[in-house]
């Protein structure tokens, strides 16, 4: 097989070139591509350009997709699109990246400035150091050790890079749709914006839970009452309310909605096995919430209930007193607000009716006077993949070539909305390809990524494209 | 009777002198005593000022006391103290009123200068002509005219006037503590600092409900977690505290807290037959509100559940996710908020370890891992008087003179805590002698006193004096 000696030196090289991509994403790290703030949407764009600009130097053809505004005066951050190699012979690659970051100021409790790359014990510190910058420049390093070793591609890429994905990624879907012509011959898509389920075993993640929100709104009165003087004479929106919310999950966490159950895809003999041998300790997760219990008591239940189990939270409740101390209202309208994670085969039409059905139900058995008003909200549908495809064949022996090991497959309980969009519009399978460990602290306070997790991610990149090519 | 006499003369001199009462109600008005906003501290110490020279130039003896510093920078307004006769053969009469304001502005919806008061068909609008600057001139206005028409009075008078009453009458109490020497002498007490029930019936108040105020924490995890990645692991915070919510009162707003209803003072026949005659109407309470249900299908029912029966309602929730739109947050730790109001005979330390016992067993029964703390909050006591003692006596038979009726003996919902004060320290009875309107909208827009009510309410103050020195 000749792509296995390619990979050797390819490895070599990576090994021996590691830190020239240190310093490219340490460059990339100091562009404060902050979406969720305008006044950091220049660099959002100063970061789209650095990016297309890396693409064209390793020799791809680049474009950037103008997505319009997010307000009268705010222009949304172009998309990167990025072609390389367009060998009919060859099957094609979608990547999925993005280049904007969550906001991060020192204040929040960094150690380090969040916009300068620090190397600490082996671990790169830096805003978007795993989430996304470091993964997007990981197969750009792929690219560039390639084209300098003259190794040819055993498969055509399409590079797909947003700015504004922590920020909904607002406009790409319609990019996308704009520029579907150009995507139309992708056989595979790969996105790496997620993390191990650890810190020390690979994964390939093969499922996303959809989600359903809820607003239950119940009113008493048309304005706020005073508890002294009123207490007693009214039927409290609150009361209802809370009543409602008791009654939609157990303690034990079952979700109490006729019908939810019973949607849900059976668990099949084959699928247990799989979460028999995933690299999981409850303990750890327990600790590292903090939390005083656990949904479950064992492994394999506890993972499922994350990842192919709907599962029902309360979120809050608006339009109730919510600040610190004692006030004595009766809250006239209060909204609460709930949702559930769906899965497979549940679809947010089918959710919608059992939910809204159910509060109807538990609202005439309520036999209140108030007024209630049930709002569906806009839900994602989950995200399911085979496992055995040949994209996460492909995936899982590049990883058993760089880490000796064959890969945990996994789901994950949240969504990546665009993985079920790229899917749907290329018409071809998406796979799940992480890099990073799941101590990276993604959207949180000192996010890093393991210099360890970068090259090796970098390794098994350039695996997958020879093992998807061969 | 020689007062009869006196008071025929006095009303007619308060009728024709009415305009001069209501000129120096402009001028209080004008000064801008909102007690909760630090930057009007001035405008509080130059109200009671002006209050003290009113008193001494009718003849009182006063003095301000000085009550020490809400803040290091922040001094308190003083009390003005006044004192009226002296003569040792007569009763002593303590009159407390207010002179600081709730804040007003033109832009939370005022149709005129809230401070600036302006008459539109006999009503007085301007912030703090009901609450409460019009009945603390209406007692000056009564000193002036019978000063002017030299009839001396059955009765010595104390006046205890405080500038901190909408903040909690901050340092009053210890002010009064200080000072117990120079009210110990006190009969009677007199407070003019609430209302009619309605808009045409004066009434005479007998009753307070208390209140105990309970926090509730249940904490799941250190910190915040994310429904997608969470959602089915964790026992949440919020499924515990809204089921230990839903299970406080009923949906037809019964206390379901074992031994709170027993504890309750019976109802006599004596005190059911009076609230026969209250003039009270169902319908316009429930449309004043915009209420879509009342707790109770009948008049004298409703009114006691306001006033002589405990109440329980529920605040909010701190800590859960209470902002517009749709989160994903499963919150680490949450706090509901509810109080109840007590009546006689519950005492706070009694409705405190009901509370707490009943929470304890809810939370046994819950069998949930999480942790739970429950904070009880300072209570106020109830108040309840004597509507029959020499003090009622005489305010409902000046206000037969006055009005030509027996006036309507009720209770209120809320607390006025200085009453009980008051009654504690001095010993002696109390009375709520209300002047003002139900639809004054004190605290509110648009804040109002008839000038009707005004003018009679002088005359019943008069006739009190009279009939209380009798």
């Amino acid at each position: 097989m000749g792509h296995l000696e390619h990979l050797n030196e390819v490895f070599k090289a990576i090994d021996e070139n590691q830190e020239e991509f240190v310093e490219l994403l340490r460059e990339a790290v100091e562009i404060r591509s902050v979406s969720a703030d305008p006044a950091r949407r220049p660099d959002c764009i100063k970061m789209c350009e650095w990016a297309r600009d890396q693409l064209k130097s390793v020799g791809a053809d680049t474009s950037l997709w103008d997505l319009g505004f997010e307000k009268p005066d705010l222009p949304l951050p172009p998309a990167v699109f990025g072609v390389y190699g367009r060998d009919k012979a060859k099957k094609t690659l979608l990547i999925y990246g993005h280049l904007d970051v969550q906001p991060a100021e020192k204040e929040d409790g960094w150690n380090t400035d969040p916009f300068k790359l620090i190397e600490i014990d082996g671990k790169l510190f830096g805003r978007g150091s795993t989430d996304d910058k470091g993964p997007v420049i990981a197969w750009i390093a792929v690219l560039k050790i390639l084209k300098r070793l003259g190794i040819e591609l055993p498969v055509n890429l399409k590079f797909v890079l947003e700015g504004m994905e922590e920020s909904g990624s607002e406009g790409l879907e319609e990019g996308l749709k704009n520029n579907l012509d150009k995507i139309s011959d992708v056989n595979f898509s790969c996105i790496s914006d997620n993390y191990w389920l650890g810190k020390n075993k690979p994964c390939l993640t093969y499922g996303l839970r959809g989600i359903c929100y809820y607003f239950v709104e119940i009113s008493c009165a048309r304005q706020d009452l005073h508890s002294g003087i009123n207490g007693g004479s009214v039927p409290e929106a609150m009361n209802d309310l809370v009543w409602i919310m008791s009654q939609l999950v157990s303690v034990q966490g079952e979700i109490l909605i006729p019908g939810i159950a019973e949607l849900v895809a059976p668990l099949t003999k084959e699928e247990e096995t799989l979460y028999d041998n995933i690299d999981f300790c409850m303990e750890t997760f327990k600790g590292e919430m903090g939390s005083h219990g656990l949904l479950a008591d064992n492994k394999q239940r506890l993972l499922m209930n994350r990842w192919r189990y709907p599962s029902l939270s309360l979120h809050g409740i608006e339009g109730a007193f919510s600040q610190p101390g004692a006030k004595t209202v009766i809250p006239a309208k209060v909204t609460g607000k709930f949702s559930l994670r769906i899965v497979p085969d549940l679809t947010p039409e089918a959710t919608d009716k059992l939910v809204v059905n159910y509060l109807n139900a538990l609202w005439a058995k309520r036999g209140s006077p108030n007024q209630i008003k049930i709002t569906p909200c806009h839900g994602g549908k989950p995200w399911l993949a085979d496992f055995r495809d040949a994209n996460f064949s492909a995936g899982a022996r590049a990883i058993e070539r760089v880490f000796g090991t064959t890969p945990d497959f996994t789901r994950e309980g949240g969504s990546i909305p665009i993985t079920l969009t790229i899917q749907e519009l290329t018409g071809s399978p998406v796979m799940l390809l992480p890099i990073g460990a799941s101590d990276d602290m993604a959207h949180s306070q000192n996010e890093k990524l393991n210099r360890e997790n970068f090259v090796k991610g970098m390794k098994v990149l350039a695996a997958y494209l020879f093992e998807l090519g061969a």
